[in-house]
């Protein structure tokens, strides 16, 4: 059983949260909220969202769980004003999930759960540096690190005392340093890691320009960039694997 | 003999509504005012637009029937602003057309009318149901059957009181209910006919958003929209043929 | 030596002004401002731009020359905001330039003065006709004559004392006349001449809207557009080869 209303504001924010990676993902219908793993194809990159019940305007489940083809249910919400509200409603017979928007019935065919591919665990890692940025930022670091690179650094100067971005290419640099003055908090630990640029862009498009986000970095580690959602009724989780670098 | 001035915005209004149906058509140009009637190609989609001599700032015609490219006045009344006035003086001579907008004089070659897809007859039809209704609703509908299919279904429920738009995907479906409180106006009558999408989509560009449309419908009989345009001062009619619908 | 703090606004008119004709250029760090001379590789467009050490909030140089990719440099002047300054700061040693904007750091390999196409020598013409003109009259004129062609005429006509600009097509023609009271001032003198629109179209991107252009021409003459950049404290002229009309 599964019936909810929602803002399309905030349904459109969760789905985009996990289209940045993945097309289809399974959605758990739990009693406290929906809950969402995905892992993408090459296994690089992975999402953990969670969205309380009191994010909706009413809510009631069970602990089913459905699959869903995520830029189709993207279309209908993008149906709906901002400020209207979306009923969706499980029919548990046909395996079909009844969108209401203001008049408009959308029926959706679900996707058999078994068919995607599973969720991934994301790992309790206990990565030595701890940064608090603004979105903005980290919209600023990528979009600078893109000009000249497909790959971009993320690591701590405990020296220094900053947090910094490196791209190399082959004949232009980048180099980005914010130190505690420029970040919400830092936590200072031995950190440096190399991630594709092409990951970091499609988690940047979901990462809030206005929002604060954390990130967790070490030596050659998985970076993972933690975000709230639906005015902190939500959260979203990003891991990011390193690439390994040559010497 | 035909000399006019008109606001860019009335002239830019007119050839929209009957360019997205077709590229090239005739004007009468009546003692009252222009006078347009075209069909498409596959002889599906007719528009009969008029718009009175009252509509422009200034009229003068005796008759007369030129042929031009639409999408080529429309990109010459593009290049006014919203509150320039655009002068329209025809040469008998040489079949052209002079137009002045604020020192800029454009001469367009127009075009034989005889080469022109003969002009329809909008069949006068008596509809049993009549609909009056906001244009936005109907870009909803369009944009939401879009999602799923080709084809849209209109109809009127004589039971429910209420008109509906249906379209049938091959995993989802859309369906829309529109009851006497979320239209203008409603005559009940029986009625069912199916659309090809593209046709509707087509002329949904042309409705304005935040005006009334008058929707005429009946049993696998062709719809009809009437709506105004120039303040009152023009009528646009569009009459779309049904598709055959498999039992 | 070269370092120099200016804002993103001012850098970017710069580049853009330049950009429109050639992919890379000379710059001239003078000592008492930028100067850059380039012309495009048919050798029909040139552009002459000059930009005062106070244009600059901070300007210090000592006479080199640099070689820069102009898109390149434009895309890193485009990663600041409107309001904020760009620190640039040549290495002699590495032969990269350093750009600082907000923390970020960019170092841009400079491109050998060498390898690029030697600067032109823009003529002393002592063209008879002078028009200062708004710029957005000469965007307006641009964007019809493109409605019907490749070419367009510039020309003054002394008896009835106006500035004309003509463009024919196969089939439509375009005529422009602006007379005194519709400039910002007019010089009469035997002047008419035929250009290529691409030139002028490119040309026309980087001419400020609402800017006055001071626009001199001849009889089968090149055509110069002189105009400010950064409040009065830079200047660009762009001359126009003619092309030679068929009798």
């Amino acid at each position: 059983m599964f019936t909810a209303i929602v803002s399309a504001e905030t349904l459109r924010t969760t789905l985009d949260s996990v289209s940045v990676l993945v097309d289809e993902c399974k959605i758990h219908l739990t009693e406290d909220g929906l809950e969402i793993r995905a892992v993408d194809p090459a296994n690089v990159g992975m999402v953990d969202l969670e969205l309380e019940a009191a994010a909706f305007e009413s809510y009631e489940a069970d602990g089913g769980i459905i699959g869903v083809d995520l830029s189709r249910l993207e279309d209908i919400a993008g149906m709906a004003d901002a400020g209207q509200l979306v009923q969706l409603e499980l029919d548990e017979e046909t395996r079909k999930l009844h969108i209401h928007i203001d008049g408009l019935e959308y029926t959706l065919a679900l996707i058999d759960p078994d068919s995607i591919r599973q969720e991934p665990d994301l790992p309790d890692l206990d990565l030595p540096a701890r940064i608090v940025i603004e979105g903005r930022d980290i919209d600023r670091a990528v979009r600078a690190a893109d000009m000249v690179s497909d790959h971009i650094a993320l690591g701590v100067d405990t020296a220094a005392e900053h947090f910094y971005v490196d791209a190399e290419g082959d004949t232009d640099d980048v180099h980005l340093e914010l130190g505690p003055e420029d970040l919400i908090s830092l936590e200072l630990g031995e950190a440096h890691s190399l991630f594709s640029l092409d990951y970091l862009k499609d988690m940047n498009k979901a990462i809030p320009a206005d929002g604060e986000v954390v990130v967790e970095l070490g030596e050659e580690f998985p970076v993972k960039f933690h975000f709230d959602i639906a005015e902190g009724l939500g959260n979203v989780t990003y891991m990011l694997a390193p690439r390994i670098q040559s010497e």
